[in-house]
């Protein structure tokens, strides 16, 4: 078994604290978070603390806090031996001060109260050396079946694209929200599109599948639209029909 | 039983044969085209004609051509005593200058040669008369689960709004594409984020469900994320990012 410590609070943390507690291969052996009351719920099933003097032995730590904090909590237990990992896209791995350090990143939105099957859930990780990485592949596919090997600078470029898959995504159904609300429209009219539109490109590449009117070139549609757009949304619309109708 | 004629060659009329002469509740009368090689593949199950002079009497005449072509189709067959009705998002019900006409919108996004379950397509429909809704209405349960009743303008919106959630969301993705390209990252890594941000705004407004640096007006990210990018892509960033600060 692979004896493991968390360090973090927050949404992730939490989800991992999950999966690590209910994985045969992994023994979940401590959870550390600099307040106390946000880990407290865990308290039944492993033990916790919020004294970093207190930490104990462990084959790997994971710092699961925000980006801000993940240098600085490494920082205070670099005399562990175990292997030092953060999960965090944007942060590169050289911030780690530690002996033996790496990245476990796992590309998912989690959000709280949602329960997390990370069975399909993609993890990318990085260390410096083969018998670290062997350590940290066998407690990533203990919980996923998908487990990537990924450099820093790949990993902020994956970070990039998943904010245009997901957080720009979401702005655009946000968009067609809007529009439906300001004409009495149920947004769910919506649903099976947007449904079809995720499933389409993992048959067809996204450059195959595009279609509308800025891939036509459809200048009467083109315009016929931006006459029902506010401000905005006509900005948005303009600046991305005609991304589509050049590039592509 | 509704009898039906199906007027075009394309895409949608060639999926909505299919699925009319599937359904116990229609009768497939015939299917029209200018071009008859493009409907020759359906000879075997209905008549087919490229002559309007041949077209037969039916309930429902259903017009799924391109926009371009309704409205001199539609004309064409004016003296038929049928409900005339056009399958197009982004036309007016008016352009149609027959006794009695409608408007049958299937909302999808459809693909040559993938198969299509018409059962969760909402169909957005519109009439004069009361007596041809229930026509029109009855038609589309036959297809599908999902029917609203929208007027032109509504319609019109919608149109706009799909837009947004599938052209716009399939740019996104394509980014994304091109950007794991360019650094040797498997796009397939993306895949579960997509289906996940789709997912969860059937249960979260996308309001709620907006996440990421711009959300949390994370500076250092977002400066971090920039450098990252090319021009073109830096641009969508800049823009989008802005729209989720401010408005959100």
């Amino acid at each position: 078994m692979i004896r493991v410590i968390l360090l973090g609070g927050g949404n992730l943390a939490s989800h991992l604290a999950t999966a690590f507690f209910k994985s045969s291969k992994i023994e979940l052996v401590q959870i550390y978070n600099r307040t106390l009351s946000n880990i407290k719920e865990k308290e039944n099933l492993v033990p916790i603390t919020d004294s970093l003097e207190e930490l104990l032995d462990a084959h790997i730590y994971v710092i699961a806090t925000s980006d801000d904090a993940i240098e600085k909590l490494a920082n205070k237990i670099k005399s562990k031996n175990g292997l030092v990992v953060h999960t965090s896209g944007a942060i590169d791995q050289s911030v780690l001060q530690n002996e033996r350090k790496g990245v476990f990143y796992p590309l998912q939105s989690f959000t709280k109260g949602v329960k997390v099957s990370f069975e399909n859930i993609p993890f990318c990780i990085e260390t410096d050396k083969d018998d670290e990485f062997i350590l940290l592949e066998t407690l990533a596919k203990a919980l996923s079946n998908k487990v990537y090997p990924m450099d820093s600078t790949q990993r902020k470029k994956l970070h990039t694209a998943a904010v245009f898959v997901n957080n720009f995504v979401n702005y655009m159904y946000s968009i067609g929200e809007d529009i439906c609300e300001e004409n009495r429209i149920p947004f769910e009219v919506l649903y099976p599109l947007i449904q079809e539109t995720a499933n389409k490109i993992q048959n067809l590449s996204p450059k195959e599948a595009q279609t509308g009117p800025a891939k036509r070139k459809d200048k009467k549609t083109l315009a016929l639209h931006k006459k029902e757009l506010n401000t905005e949304q006509k900005i948005i619309y303009q600046l991305l029909s005609e991304a589509i109708s050049n590039n592509r």
